[in-house]
């Protein structure tokens, strides 16, 4: 919704609530997707929120479901026993797996026992698997049809059973055993000749997922066969029930927002920046930094071991915040490029090599032109009287030079390595690995630039 | 499919391959995926690309969407007259756009000019909307109804028209102006009763977009909704389109890679890593990497205002990289967190001074802490022999203190106001914005350390 169409749904609702037009709000209610529903309590805050339950009706536990789960929370800790058994109830299994795995073990395992005993057994059972794994993430709600029917059959024997599935976008051919043998589109039955079987009505190749595989492999799965559902099985093909790429959006958006804020040097934030308090909010935030200026403190003692070049030759402390940056620059560039490749699989890990030479040479011609407009620069300044360098202000810019040219291209390679040599020992080489890779460059480059200015400038300033 | 499954496929397909059996391999690619046969495709490289299309008959079209851009081109510019009339009218009309928007427009134009009249009408309709708006990712091959039948009726009507549609999960009530009336899930028309008129059958409220709709905007609504497809309407509610969530996942997945690119200071990739050669890439990123050099530069201009200072306490230039790499760290933190909030919608642009006056605190708060660690460091390792700062060593740790706070708390306000004000200007507060606070904060913190040095040390050192 736009901006001014919700002030404009706000205002109204304002005056039916004023007004206590009990009818006009259950028939406005019900005319509305259950999300906006969810958007407009939340702009009424908590006094509102039973009325509007109530007046979702039937509906309740979807609306409920579209809730953030700071407010579901809220709305469990003051819900009367009977109120909690319809949410419950009335929540899709995957929506209610997802809220039970944010509250404490205690509180979920008795959310659950309030549910019918079938019910609850899937409940535990989704609980169980952990929670990087397509298993957490299935609802086991989905539409299984025999594969002996014909397509006329399968119609109506899902006009039977189909209610309340989680979709019927996709019905699935599963044995007697409980095996899946085939997915089929509703759209491809419903354009079969009704005496056809179902199993010669022609349909993309099956994908079917473990339970056990991992969501990042999902997202792939998902995006290369485009499709809106997909099969969870068992070890034995057993079919435990679906995902759904509306689940998967959502879980891909977050690993989104965590990749960007931990490659910002942020612990990924479980809520929205704004529900956060001040010091949560402080602590996510120092925990990091703190690692990351433990680390830089190791640049202060790679300075004291140069104190005395910088005492002869001042000028060199001039250049270190350009040369320490331009290399954090290029690793953290070199870190973000192959963390992405690798996490789209465009890289595989048997390709490091490859990646090593090609980094060192990307490093060397970066690092030399960058080089050059530092040498340059430091030239023009001293020939313009903009800068004073000294008499040996060509040795000096040379140092520059050669400085950079080394410190780019130990940042290129160190970045990209390090995504590699994580991803080797089972680590998640995640993009936190950046703030880590300018850290390392800052103390090398200092190591880089004073070896390299003593070789140049002995005998001249050193 | 598993690395291992894809092993075994290659192989087979090799052997298969050799002995030159030609109705295996067409019998293997009919029962696989459109998507798999293109992997397929990609692995054996141009030689035996002709042959997998050829296999894949009537799907090829099909095929030819799932490759990657870069092998789509070459098929196309070696294809004969015949073979390019075949694959161009056997993609879907999305991919199409998607593969013609980046062709040269010349190429895009005589491409289209083979199409039937009524497609290449569609085709150029669609290359015109804007590369960020929802018409440019929209199928016009969506299934309409009239808003006046029955579900019987309704049912009929899809079996009669409904072949090759982008999908039927989702089915349109269009009245005789082509004005968008409903949607309908077929699962719902499926479940009704025959007699049911299908403006009768119950469904969520309608989720209609404009053509005009800017691509982020859609994918809120996707993940809003849980909607697996979207319809798209002009300003005056005809219907023009429809967007499938499979494309837009995509485009989601792609908007991901070129943020985490940018944050790292890289323009953003159109090709995956590896596809790159060796001075394009290092173009790509050398430009980016020069802009922040030059920016950088600034800070030798500013510490060479103070080389007189660092001239008399050596000991000053050994903290220098610390404070500098520490304010930028805490810049692109609050940079992270804000722009990412801002994407999401979880804050809006009048939400500018409440986190002012937030990051300030909390950026007093993490500076304070961190400037406190640095302070016991200096300390300690002063009494304990690790290091020697002088006689006035209390004074300069001193100054590390306050400096740190002052740093921080100008890095994480920069940080968290920057995207809000390229926001305001109408620009994109892009992930970009990271490595340029990053670089202010750098010049800026060498002002504020040599100003807290120069009033605390003035007298001792100074």
């Amino acid at each position: 919704m736009s901006k001014a169409a919700q002030g404009k749904a706000n205002h109204e609702w304002e005056g039916l609530l004023q007004n206590r037009r009990w009818y006009a709000m259950r028939r406005k209610v019900a005319s509305m997707h259950p999300a906006d529903v969810a958007e407009q309590m939340a702009y009424f805050g908590p006094q509102e929120e039973g009325l509007f339950l109530r007046l979702a009706g039937p509906r309740k536990g979807e609306v409920f479901a579209y809730l953030k789960p700071k407010q579901q929370q809220r709305i469990l800790r003051n819900a009367v026993p009977e109120q909690l058994d319809a949410l419950m109830s009335q929540m899709p299994p995957d929506d209610r797996t997802r809220l039970l795995g944010k509250l404490p073990k205690a509180v979920a395992h008795a959310l659950l026992g309030r549910l019918p005993a079938s019910e609850m057994k899937h409940g535990l059972a989704l609980l169980s698997y952990p929670e990087n794994s397509a298993g957490r993430y299935m609802t086991p709600n989905f539409a299984a049809i025999s594969p002996h029917l014909t397509a006329a059959e399968a119609l109506a024997e899902i006009r039977r059973t189909g209610r309340g599935k989680e979709t019927l976008n996709v019905i699935y051919l599963v044995d007697e055993e409980g095996r899946l043998v085939e997915d089929l589109k509703l759209g491809s039955l419903v354009l079969a000749a009704p005496e056809t079987k179902v199993t010669d009505i022609p349909d993309p190749g099956m994908v079917g997922l473990l339970d056990t595989t991992p969501v990042e492999e999902v997202m792939r799965a998902f995006e290369k066969y485009d499709r809106v559902a997909l099969p969870v099985m068992d070890a034995s093909r057993r079919m435990l029930g679906i995902l759904t790429i509306d689940d998967i959006v959502d879980v891909a958006e977050a690993k989104n927002t965590s990749d960007i804020q931990r490659m910002g040097a942020v612990e990924a934030l479980d809520l929205p920046y704004a529900d956060y308090g001040f010091w949560a909010m402080v602590r996510k935030r120092g925990g990091w930094l703190a690692v990351l200026f433990l680390g830089e403190m190791l640049t202060a003692t790679a300075m004291g071991h140069y104190e005395k070049e910088i005492a002869h030759a001042v000028v060199l402390a001039l250049f270190v915040p350009l040369i320490i940056s331009t290399g954090g620059n290029s690793g953290s560039q070199a870190t973000s490029l192959i963390i992405r490749a690798l996490a789209l699989q465009e890289l595989k890990l048997h390709d490091w090599f490859r990646v090593l030479r090609r980094e060192v040479a990307s490093g060397l011609a970066l690092g030399g032109a960058l080089g050059a407009i530092g040498f340059t620069r430091i030239i023009l300044w001293q020939r313009m009287g903009l800068g004073n360098y000294g008499e040996h202000y060509f040795l000096v810019a040379l140092t520059v030079w050669v400085s950079l040219a080394g410190v780019v291209t130990f940042g290129t390679l160190s970045g990209s390595m390090l995504p590699f040599v994580l991803r080797r020992f089972g680590f998640d080489p995640a993009t936190s690995s950046a703030p880590f890779v300018a850290t390392l460059v800052d103390v090398t480059g200092l190591i880089i630039y004073f070896q390299v200015a003593s070789v140049i400038l002995r005998g001249a300033l050193l």
